[in-house]
């Protein structure tokens, strides 16, 4: 029976190499057979060959829900902005780079039964040169900006919406009432909001808002590995109720 | 002897932890009493609390640059913007992430016998706010800039002036022709330009032209190593002629 469990193993796809038949004693695992799209990281928008503009995101929260959502069972697809950190166990990983390459790549991962957008994509790009930006030429007194394709309000109106639709947002000031009308223009089931207004964002912990159109749930102050295991397991109960 | 010989290395400074004598076997080593100030890497400038603007500088020739003068016995003083490469054995390295820290730094790190000016320094920096741009309250159709701090073009007239100022330049057209024009606006003595037409920057390899009052040398495409242990030798030359 040890042998036959063994080769089960060493034969199961990727996605069932750690279940939560391993890691939290759950059988069958409660997402087997979901497929959960997952976006993290930045985004890099070019200025020129060797500008652009970026952001603080780390990607690690959003890495850390990939891989705990790939624990609970589910065939996750991580579409990653540009960080170095490691791709999850049992998890599909497509590397971009722009907030556009990540609609693409959002848009040729569905059909998913719950998307969990957490990168911060960049709302603006600037139309990129061929050529650097020559000081000497008069530089630029202000750099023009185009908005970017809007990845989460796209996704939940979409024909191929998923049934669970869930965005993040990281906030400064009036962490939950900006949640709430982020919720209502995105068209997403859920807000994860997150405060960052203590050490904004790259570090170890998150203090985390869930507000949906049932309410508000306040997470205390957690590890973000804690953070991504609690609502890898609020969305598997989500999607089989 | 070989004991006295291990003592004197563990009790020996840092910058002579690994001289030109172990490496390269000039004894005594070159640049021995001499300090040396680099800057390598990007730097960061920030739009908001979670927005900066970046550039594609990794750092490595730079960091390597660093390396081979403390190999050749100087007192390297490494002004780094933020990139995670390992500081190189024997040198002493000042973190920064805006180009007016970086121009603080260099300020702060005078005097010096030669600086070497490697850092992709932001010409520009946005206005930074105390709270994130909402894309909802009608965000930004471009993003006004201030011009930076000319970091080399200080230093060069500087009272406190290195006796050698060497300036790099990442060109992707008419390289020679754009170093030759930053030689003369900038008041240094080389200019160290690097034809990035080919991969950009991050990549391995260089090719370079160091353009001074004496003319132009060409030098083959090398790997950044060995473009380092060359124009570190240069300077030494330079310096102890």
């Amino acid at each position: 029976a040890i042998l036959a469990s063994i080769r089960a193993m060493l034969t199961a796809p990727l996605g069932e190499a750690q279940t939560a038949t391993a890691r939290f004693g759950q059988n069958p695992p409660p997402l087997r057979g979901k497929h959960v799209l997952i976006t993290a990281g930045p985004t890099h928008e070019p200025i020129d060959p060797v500008r652009y503009i970026a952001n603080r995101s780390s990607g690690k929260q959003g890495f850390a829900i990939a891989g705990a959502l790939a624990a609970l069972g589910a065939e996750v697809t991580l579409v990653a902005g540009p960080v170095t950190l490691a791709t999850p166990p049992g998890v599909r990983r497509v590397n971009v780079e722009t907030a556009r390459e990540m609609a693409d790549a959002v848009e040729a991962a569905l059909p998913a039964d719950a998307a969990v957008m957490v990168a911060a994509v960049a709302d603006w790009r600037a139309e990129a040169t061929g050529q650097k930006i020559k000081k000497d030429k008069g530089g630029l007194e202000a750099l023009p900006l185009v908005e970017n394709p809007d990845i989460l309000a796209g996704l939940a109106k979409s024909s191929k919406r998923p049934a669970l639709v869930i965005g993040f947002a990281a906030e400064t000031e009036k962490v939950v009432e900006h949640a709430k009308a982020k919720l209502a223009r995105k068209g997403c089931d859920w807000i994860v909001a997150n405060d960052v207004s203590g050490d904004v964002m790259g570090g170890a912990r998150n203090r985390i808002h869930i507000v949906s159109a049932a309410g508000v749930e306040d997470w205390p102050d957690m590890e973000k590995d804690a953070v991504a295991r609690r609502l890898a397991q609020r969305i598997a109960d989500e999607l089989t109720d």
